[in-house]
């Protein structure tokens, strides 16, 4: 499968859970212009006209990012609990980031106006709060293993100098235990991130 | 498992799908001061405030939308299948729909200054342009059965008209024969809004 990416985007996530899981893949970066690096119009591909997207083995187009995770996982085998309560905390997390969190911070990446940023703050330190509580004092964010929600919670921590709101400490210890992994040290690499 | 819903609001979507489903529930509503009907403070239930939550067998609380109702489908063995990616679109679906769509309706709930409601508007017209293809001819967003997608689709078409933008023919017609059947009827009956 192919990793449809552009570098420090959310697809960071995909990227680190594709290396972690170990399934053979391929990344395909994208310009400004949509073209992908091997020559395709990506609007094309995927008109929503945004990453992260999976190329399947058919040609089939996989987008949203907690669902490309969750098909890294089921395909894999790996980075999600099968059954259980930490099934449902992991999935519940992914959602929690994708709704809650990614879009709170556009005015960020796009300079909206400050009021609207004063209030993304406010929601993104609400956020969290609220992750910082789940994490408490677990190895990850829902437990002892990583899972697909600590490969998106890494793009999220990373991102989050950028609102100003300043991290819990669990989660910024948490960020650079990640950080130290193999598989994301390759996946930052890999995007010219190092 | 209880429901913990707000009349009309998004959990409209887990009521629709408990009832289709034949899972044996009950729903409890939220007042303006976040007390339960049953006299609990909901938000020392759920700290993040927000309805849906789902309160399982041993007390636990499952919130984020699409993650209910992909919970709601696996203790069911209903409304999503198993496997094939038409079980991957009805997901893909559901996290467009929380991620995109979703936070894309605040501006009107809430009344935001009008540029953020015209780029709201837009942002909304390319999304529904995005499920209308998606649902083409078929009876259903992914096909020839309803799914957990369509469960969260009847909300997301309920409350468009409240941010003026213009629902395309096939999504209106999908609205009207989900608001005809028996599972759909009920839910509105049993939330006062029929
Ligand atoms: N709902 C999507 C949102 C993806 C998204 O917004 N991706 C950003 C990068 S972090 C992007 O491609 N933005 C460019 C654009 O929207 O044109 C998901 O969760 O995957
Ligand atoms: N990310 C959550 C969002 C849920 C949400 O925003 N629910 C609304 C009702 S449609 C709500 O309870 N709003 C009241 C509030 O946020 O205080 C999900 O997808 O379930």
């Amino acid at each position: 499968m192919n990793l449809i990416y552009y570098p420090a985007a959310c697809s960071l996530a995909d990227h680190i859970a594709l290396i972690e899981a170990g399934l053979s893949h391929k990344i395909i970066s994208i310009d400004h212009d949509r073209m992908t690096e091997d020559g395709r119009d990506f609007r094309a591909l995927n008109p929503k006209g945004y990453i992260p997207a999976l190329e399947l083995e058919d040609g089939s187009i996989l987008t949203e990012n907690p669902v490309i995770l969750n098909y890294i996982a089921e395909t894999s085998g790996k980075l999600l609990p099968r059954d259980g309560i930490a099934r449902w905390r992991a999935l519940e997390a992914l959602a929690f980031m994708a709704s809650e969190i990614h879009g709170s911070y556009q005015p960020f990446f796009r300079d909206f106006p400050e009021p609207e940023k004063a209030r993304a703050r406010e929601k993104l330190e609400k956020c969290f709060a609220i992750l910082s509580a789940q994490l408490g004092e677990k190895p990850f964010l829902v437990g002892d293993e990583m899972t697909i929600a600590d490969c998106y919670l890494f793009w999220v921590l990373m991102v989050a100098p950028k609102s100003g709101v300043e991290l819990p400490e669990n989660l910024g210890a948490l960020f650079a235990r990640l950080r130290a992994r193999p598989s994301v040290a390759r996946a930052l690499a890999e995007e010219g991130l190092s």
